[in-house]
């Protein structure tokens, strides 16, 4: 049921703030006349949208580092280090890692604890509410928090920041943004999401899915999962659990999963898998997993062959999620990267083998254009939604 | 980049024209009233749309089929069988099957014509040319097509009305759409669907996934495929290829698929596996189909036994579907229905085996609300689809 609305001067006013505030959060500086061409408006409402945001301090107006040169100089509208930032977090089984991260996307300060093994939801609410104030004192004075996003390798419900089931974690139906919200600063805002979906959400915004409508991140690290993008928008699911394809059963008498079944995706393309194949006995952290590219890289037959056995099950999960999907572009992320970047043939192969060729030929296979860092990225998208929808909202 | 435009009032008449349209052509009837609540618009435009509308002899307007009761009689807003229809041609291996559907969905004259092998692209259209006609002389004195839309099994281009795949027809990269305009009378539009697609929309429209944002069509006849709902829009993928479910490769050792590839999700799920299964010779028509299931219910055991083979992998098939899109139910229509009337058991132990449980436990499956007639309705709503955005176009 359709309901035409009027939209009041206000209200139009704190769009048009989000929308600019938007586009210098996505692209960096821009100069007012590049927003007035953006935003299709007046060259006087651009001023005074850009004297808003500089007087509430959420940016900056300034000559561009470039310097000034000969004649009027041009001054850009730009993020600044003493403005807001959000407080993102990615939690992984043998690490949370913490960062503060300010408008445009940039990471000002970092805080990371390693485990040994997996933290309770509990104990990881704690942590990361010790990190809040490690962050806080790296930044410039006047700087302030905007609230917190976390991602989590497992499904986390749309409606209440509830972690459903986290295998590898060891958590289910945990009321994990319930627990954060009671250690952390009274008023601080939470909000919770799954780390392919997010990590997806920043490669869409920033890095190697920009303007591209129909994309899959394929994250990798002891779990696997994926985030969608179709038609420029995430795809969720019903209950927020779309992207389980870790969890597709390759072989009903396969090797144990965390998840309780058998022959799960993730026991042949996930970090055990690659070390175990390799004959290591090591514990699955981002350092064991490098160490092992590494070794490939260097000749060790044992491992280069084991990232190749990982390549052909990574292709097959590819093909599958093309099949379905379509996409214009799939990013491997964790330890997939390494993996395509070591065996990308026998990546293409096992593709050819199970892809149906219209959706193959057309898909580009990438490594995340944010590096390491797309999770923490897309975390802190969750902390600055609120922010870009109302900029003066406090 | 986004622009503010300025709605000019035709726009808006010809927006809100549209819009009552549409919700007569999905509810059917409404009384001025009902229309003037959901469009929230005053009663005086309102009579003046239905004015519009009627002269314009797309509508009628009259005492509801009920009758007169005491009092003042209200007047519903309705279809007329005397108005505009839509030529609906539904494509399949051994049946071109088609139908002059009018507003509101109803299925107004049929016309069929059967295979024994499949039809050339150029024949196909030949024989849709001749539907036309066929048709047009079972409807009422002035009524008119709108245009035409046709289903086919296989992947057709987002752009240009192409075939590119349809391995059970035996067409690749047919410019079907072109083939088409050029034997219909001039001027009679031409849109072309996937038949997993269309049958989609049919039912979010009017059948079992009405009012449901996330749902999945799993269309099974000799081929396989699904369309996809996704946050209550079509998924489509970047090619429109999206949904080619039928190709995973369930095991690569497994049968040829008509595909080029072995052990496609087709060759454990499809007619032709269900037929041999049940040691039938016989062609895959929706007759042989029929009669292996009337077969397996009165008792034939070969025949019970092969439908719940079948119902095994396609519990696997449903299961990675949910996996990846979490959707709030899935729909089993072709002959996937009548597996699942007969082996709805079977297909559920297969879900627990394969599918993630956060994901499962949400999961509805069942059949077609609209019965065998989702993928005919669908392709009728591909011809509607200008009448629909502006209704006094010509």
């Amino acid at each position: 049921m359709r309901r035409e609305t009027v939209a009041r001067p206000d209200a139009i006013r704190r769009h048009n703030l989000g929308l600019l505030l938007g586009h210098v959060h996505r692209d960096g500086e821009l100069t007012r006349a590049q927003l007035t061409q953006r935003l299709a408006l007046s060259r006087s409402t651009i001023g005074a949208l850009v004297a808003d945001l500089t007087e509430s301090g959420l940016l900056d107006e300034r000559v561009p580092n470039g310097g000034e040169r000969a004649g009027r100089p041009s001054h850009v509208v730009a993020p600044r280090e003493d403005g807001p930032y959000a407080v993102a977090v990615d939690v992984d089984v043998s690490r949370v890692s913490c960062a503060a991260v300010g408008i445009g996307g940039h990471v000002l300060a970092r805080h990371a604890v390693a485990n040994t093994e997996p933290a309770s939801a509990r104990l990881t609410a704690t942590l990361i509410a010790e990190s809040i104030d490690a962050l806080a004192q790296q930044m410039k004075p006047g700087a302030w928090p905007v609230g917190i996003g976390v991602s989590v390798p497992g499904t986390v419900s749309r409606t209440d920041a509830m972690v459903e089931f986290a295998p590898n974690l060891g958590w289910r139906d945990e009321p994990f943004g319930k627990l954060l919200s009671s250690v952390v600063p009274e008023g601080f805002a939470v909000a919770v999401g799954n780390d392919a979906d997010v990590a997806m959400m920043a490669e869409h915004l920033r890095g190697a899915a920009r303007d591209c409508d129909d994309a899959v991140f394929l994250m990798g690290r002891i779990g696997v999962g994926a985030g969608v993008i179709a038609n420029g928008s995430p795809l969720r699911g019903r209950d927020g659990h779309a992207g389980e394809v870790g969890h597709n059963v390759v072989d009903a008498s396969g090797p144990r999963c965390h998840c309780g079944k058998r022959g799960c995706v993730e026991t042949y393309v996930g970090d055990k898998a690659l070390l175990k194949l390799a004959g290591r006995r090591r514990l699955p952290t981002s350092e064991s997993v490098a160490a092992l590219f590494a070794d490939a890289r260097g000749g060790d037959e044992r491992a280069a062959t084991a990232v190749r056995t990982v390549a052909r099950s990574l292709g097959h999960t590819v093909a599958t999620l093309v099949n379905v999907l379509n996409p214009e572009r799939v990013i491997l992320g964790g330890s997939l990267a390494g993996v395509f970047e070591f065996a990308a043939d026998e990546v293409a192969a096992a593709m050819d083998e199970y892809a149906m060729s219209v959706a193959h030929e057309a898909v580009q296979l990438c490594t995340p254009g944010l590096g390491a860092d797309s999770t923490l990225l897309g975390s802190a998208e969750l902390a600055f939604a609120r922010l870009l929808a109302d900029p003066l909202a406090r």
